[in-house]
Formats: C-alpha cells, structure tokens, sequence
C-alpha cells in the first residue's frame, strides 16, 4: 500500500508514557526521535503537554508536560530531514495557556484527546493550537463505547468549528473489530468533509495492526504506531508493521530496527507490555483496562478464570 | 458472528507439535483435549500421523505417529460431547496404509497438509480417509507462494477428485494480509462448489485472528486456533480470541482459560513462541521461517538489522 498523503505518528514516548508515568530517559527519547527521523516517519510524539495542576511533577516525568526547553534537549543536533515533532493534550487535563505561539516552540503539531463528552473542552485547546500556528488533529479516546448521536454532532461540530487536519478513531478498549473499523470511519468521512480520518488502535485482542489496515483501505491517512508496540497494557499498534505494509519509498525500517532492539527491548525489564489473557478479557468485553492492570499486579494474574468471571458478575437489574 | 455451519478446530498438540518434535506429555494432551471438549470446539487436532520410515520414533514423540492405543491413552473416560478427534497427514511424509477403517479408530478427520506441487499424494491420502470412513480435508500450505495456474488446477482437482469436507488456505509463513485472504478465499469458492473453505494462519505480523476474521467474513466456515497461540515461531491464532468473537452459543471460554493458565504457560518455559522480530521479519519478506528459527538459537537473536541484512542480500540477477 502507497498513497502519498498517508501520514504515520510514531507515539512511542507519548502512549508508552501511560505505561511509566512518563519516566523515559532523554537518551531513550532521543534515540527514538532519530531513529523516526531516519525512518521517514512524518511524526513523533514526545509526550503530553498535560496541566501540572492536574498531574504533580513530583510524580510524573517530564514527558507528561513535555516543557519547551526539554523538548529542545531531546531533538538538538538531530538532523530531521522532515520529520516533525507532536505533543499531545488532554481536553480535561491541559489548558490553552500552555501552548507558546508556534514561532517560539519546536513542536508542529498539537493532538487533542477526548471523550466526545467533552468535545467543546477539545475544540477549545485545537482551535488555541491552531489560531496559534501549529497543525492539529482531534482524537476521540474510547470510540468503542460511542454509540450514542453524540458522536454525530461531535464530528459535525468539529467538521464546522475547526481547522485541524485530522480526527482520530481512537480504540481505547482494544475492543473493535474491523468491521466495526469499517463503519466508523465511514461515519467520519460522512461528517468530516474537510478532514482527514486518523486511526489509533490498541492490542488487547492482537487486532492494532489489522485495524490500522482496515482504516488504511476504507481512506485514514493519519496512522499511529509505536516501535514494538510499546504502550500501556497490551499496547499499541507495532510502527515496524506498519512501515512493513506501507510501500512508501520514503520508509526506512533498518533504524526502527535498530532502536527496538538497543533501547525498546531493554524497557521490557520495568514496563510489561503486550498480548495477555486479562488485556485480552477487557478486550473482548469493550472495557476499560484499568482492572486488568490491576489483576497484573494482583499476584494471581495467571489466574484468568476468577478474573473473567470478576469482570462478568452481573450488576444485577 | 454467529454463523451454525462453523467448525472450529483446535490444533495445539498438532501444530504446537512443530515447536517440540511432538513431545507433549499424555497428561498435557488429555488437559487439552478436556478442555477443547468442555469448550464446545468441533474437533481436536492431536498430532500427526506420518511414517516412522520418514520421522524417527527416537527422535520424535507420540504426537508425530498418533498411533491408535496412544489416543485412547489421551481420550479415554473424558465425556466428549460433539467434540471429535482430528489427526494430520503430511502429503509427502505419510502413507495410506497408516490408516485403520474408521470404526477401529478414535479418529474422526484426517486432513491432509501439502503443498500445490504434492496435490495428487494429497488426494490419495484424502479418498483413503473418506475410502475408509473418515471426514477429510486438504490443506494447501505456504499459500502465499502460490501465484501459479498450479493451484487453480489443484483446486479444480480436489472439487471433482475428492470428497473432502473443506479445502483450507495455510498461511505457513504469515506473510499474507487481509485483502490477500480476501482474494484466496474467493478464488477457492470459484473451484469449490460442493466443498468448504477452511483458514489456518500464522501469526508472524500479528495477523493470524485477523485473517480468521477476514476469511469468516468472506464465507469461510471451517476455522483453526490454538491454545494462546501456541506454535512454531511466531505461532497461530489463539483459540481464545477466535472463541471470543464467535457468538456461538455452544461455545464456552471458561475452560480455555483454564487450560491455558494451567498447562500452556508453564510450557513457555521450554518452548518460546509469539511474536518476535526475526519472525515478523520473514513474514513481511514472504519467507520461509526457518532462517528466523535459526536466528533465535544463534545467540545474536537481538540483532535484527543484521539479520534484516541478511534476509534481503540480494541474490544476482
């Protein structure tokens, strides 16, 4: 598959980020920044740009508010030959106030996740990104458990009051299957007549990258990975899969290779990420996986017939 | 997806066998066929039954010749209810003659693997199953590396030759992608007009239950999965994630999850299976997985850019 106007988001420090609190070193940063760079990759997310009034910097690393002179330290010296740098806000987690005129800053693009309850607050932090000379693309988190006609008049909305480039499916739950793939983003391109679709798939049911497929050949251009599929709990869609599909001859997988292999694999030791049976279970069941987290640490986690059947008690009537 | 014609197979002993020359324990074999019967799936695949002039009995275990008296050792006093036994034969590795008439056997199908070249060794193997009373089905291998006339007079063959229950794609080196199963799926229900289309993937780019999902949507009712995907390399499609998506009502998840926390985890401690670089690489490349195999014993296993070199040293004109 080669379309020119396909765009891929390495959102390896970002989303990983949910995994470690944001910890990364700046060495692990920066070997990832020049290793998209040297792969073509037409984005890097470097983390959130989130209120410290809402996460303490105590606990979190600098990833999660992503300062402009961190930023700096993770990319001088690196020669981008076109790659440019994302952060990401939260629509009820961060403020306008935070983002500099893009003249000032070394980002390019701001990406605003949302739940579509709050998509005046997401609409609000695109428009500052945008009236302040940056791109930027809306992601609606936790697409699985949209079925209401919210969601039509959220997409309509941001079809009518916005300029970003692009709106997210975002499969927070790693619960879709491609047939439900299929009809969001026809859903989408149905409202968004201006704007590109964008695709962001997790793993829990080995289906991030057979989605990200899916929304390839019904048109999303905008493509989210992460090397190895590094992310929080089953994780995400693996970038070098992406790039092994994608036939774009801008594309270079040697140095995606090469990081996975000298600062992905060793991260392995202190985050655990990918395929397991309870990622898997809040998966199938479209829940969220905050308890299959849990039952990670529980000291029974191989003990997955309690757990499904935790997560299948009836609530009662 | 809830279609009643659906014949879901496991093949854990059978395909996990290629992982560990077929030495599983009895008492592995008789948890999993318990499982796989108390889980509603259709048959239970438990070994191969090839030549002992061309596999040696010293070398390999039971599950490579699936004599008679050692099947019963594996199935006897479990309640089966449906659930029936399947065994294979390699086209070029088994002959006739192993096989007893079905009323002397615990096995219900023989299916028969091959390649395009070896479809008229297959075909004899299939009339003496159905000869002697037994279900069949031919299973065409490393299907990616058939772009000949050969398989579309392969597939005309086993319509008019045979009276096998189901053909099936085999994904042997996970190479394939969804629109590819697409097509394979419809070119076989071009030829097979009294016969079934099967699917059995490999999961070297996290494919395998996608393409399950592709080739059930395309009308493919016969379905292979194995316990956590357990499998050479990469592995194959988890029986789990197929189960999950099937709204069969017959089928239960239960004691798939148990099995696998109980018998198929411990087993990573002397089999390693999933996803890995060097597997995912001769996947995309449509290659044999062999080098990758090779590659994860070589002590250099995390080199991927030198095996990546070493995958695509070009051969001379």
């Amino acid at each position: 598959m080669y379309r020119p106007q396909i765009k891929v988001v390495d959102c390896t420090i970002r989303d990983g980020g949910l995994a470690n609190d944001s910890h990364f070193t700046l060495e692990t940063v920066r070997a990832v920044y020049k290793a998209a760079c040297a792969a073509g990759v037409d984005f890097v997310e470097l983390g959130y740009r989130n209120s410290k009034e809402m996460f303490s910097p105590a606990e979190f690393g600098p990833w999660r508010f992503c300062d402009e002179e961190q930023l700096r330290r993770a990319v001088d010296g690196i020669e981008s030959d076109g790659t440019r740098i994302s952060i990401m806000q939260d629509a009820h987690k961060a403020v306008p106030e935070d983002i500099l005129p893009a003249e000032q800053s070394v980002v390019d693009m701001i990406r605003v996740a949302t739940y579509v309850k709050d998509v005046d607050k997401a609409i609000r932090l695109a428009n500052n990104a945008t009236d302040k000379g940056y791109e930027a693309t809306i992601n609606i988190m936790a697409i699985s458990h949209e079925g209401s006609p919210f969601l039509d008049e959220a997409l309509q909305q941001m079809e009518e009051e916005t300029s970003v480039q692009a709106v997210y499916v975002v499969d927070s739950f790693g619960a879709l299957y491609s047939e439900e793939v299929h009809f969001l983003v026809e859903k989408y391109q149905t409202y968004l007549k201006t704007k590109e679709v964008g695709g962001h798939f997790h793993n829990n049911q080995q289906l991030a990258f057979a989605n990200t497929i899916e929304a390839i050949i019904r048109g999303a251009n905008y493509l989210d990975g992460t090397l190895y599929g590094l992310g929080r709990a089953a994780g995400n869609c693996p970038l070098e899969l992406l790039l092994g599909f994608l036939k774009n001859p801008k594309f270079h997988i040697e140095p995606v290779l090469d990081v996975i292999s000298n600062e992905i694999l060793p991260l392995a030791e202190n985050i655990a990420w990918g395929y397991h049976i309870p990622y898997m279970l809040t998966g199938v069941l479209d829940q969220h996986p905050r308890e299959a987290m849990a039952w990670m640490k529980s000291g029974v986690k191989d003990e997955f017939v309690e757990f499904y059947r935790q997560l299948t008690a009836d609530p009662g009537e």
